[in-house]
């Protein structure tokens, strides 16, 4: 007989940030791992971004849902490309194929997100560089 | 051929609250409906709780992840209890079949969550009153 | 660091038939079960059912598939009455909410089902009567 | 409001078998796409793998679980090797991140597959050749 999966909880002011890798992110970000769900393929992360930072062009595999907590986050290259700029307080879905290809902070910014498989990085012609989900999210925590 | 699903943005405090539904809540609870999944079942809210008020007696379908962003959460009775106690900034993850006895606000407080599959809000026997999922959730935010 | 989930194999011929519990089904329909997932709510069977047997009224809490691999199933009614007959080699998609009031066997049948959620056994109004998951199905399995 | 997601029925002997891309598999394997959800980023499959075939390596990003309904199948290397050797009627459960160097079918087989999340092909080193989810999937099926 299988048992329930444990609860569990975080203090996330009592965790300190950790870079985020730089192969996959510019400018500074920082990162706490809040959860991996291994049966599922999901993980949970919030994110510190300094003014002027931003991520490395990926795909979402699966749905992704993020809370910006602080500041304001271009996706997609933001409202004047047809993106969305989202500004504290704000919510966003991404979709299992949204391609991402430029993500970036104008101002220091803050936010929380649940990831349900992985996020693909890409060259610019959409070829794989490497494949992201909760097994080396946790790796690279640590 | 199917199309991707479309991204979402929700500007949360261009949204009103909306009182949540008494029958499920005590204390005067309101919250904000962001998203719901209707093929993968799942749901994304904000709850802005009073000192005092409380959630009834529900059991999660799947697994839920909130991050507590104002105040302080009994979750599974709190600490004192063998539950826990979210102080913001707080994550935390319940399981699938977690029971939900006691969750109450012992001070102003305010979470996100997300939950996968319905609550099943029970009698204190355990035997269901009734089945909250996106599309009721959707259905009761109007 | 959590591990990776293990793999898992059934040799499902060499398990044999358990009856499925009367207060959900009539006529005689047995099942084996061969997989649960606790930290995602899912759980996977296959079904025996001879000729006239159904299963009482319920509703999907989210998503399940099903490969008809011998007979035939009237699904929420059967084709004659606006839903599905599948007949043997049939693969189905039952979402989220699906409501299953009838599902009957006109001739001995089995087919294989791997469900999101629980079902939700209902009485003619809908008020629900058993929340049946993974972890009910594991105990009913035994 | 969202809508409920429509059910969805495939009369399997109606559709007739296709190639399964030669890029990702060798010996004359041929598939019929059965579902797609664009939402939770799954899909599934029926396969049929002559005797002597095998899929190229690849990492399964999510849970996949599959029922065998015809012949034998070794997964991950066959028994002998510490991986599985699936015989009619077998289910298996492979977990996220599980990856399959060798999957090749010693006599003319067929099996069912539901897939959470993409495949990712790779080279001996583990790089990624590229990610085939539902969406790829779709497209490889026309």
């Amino acid at each position: 007989m299988k048992p329930k999966i444990s609860e569990e909880y975080v203090q996330i002011d009592a965790v300190g940030w950790k870079p985020f890798p730089e192969a996959f992110s510019d400018g500074g970000i920082r990162w706490k791992l809040l959860h991996v769900s291994p049966e599922r393929g999901s993980w949970t992360a919030i994110f510190d971004c300094p003014k002027g930072s931003s991520f490395a062009p990926h795909v979402h595999a699966g749905p992704g849902e993020y809370l910006m907590t602080k500041g304001k986050m271009d996706v997609r290259g933001g409202t004047a490309a047809g993106g969305d700029t989202a500004i504290a307080p704000g919510y966003g879905f991404e979709c299992s194929g949204a391609r991402h290809d430029q993500t970036s902070f104008p101002v220091d910014s803050e936010f929380y997100m649940t990831f349900l498989g992985p996020l693909t990085f890409i060259k610019p012609d959409g070829a794989p560089i490497a494949v992201i989900g909760w097994a080396e999210a946790q790796g690279a925590w640590g």
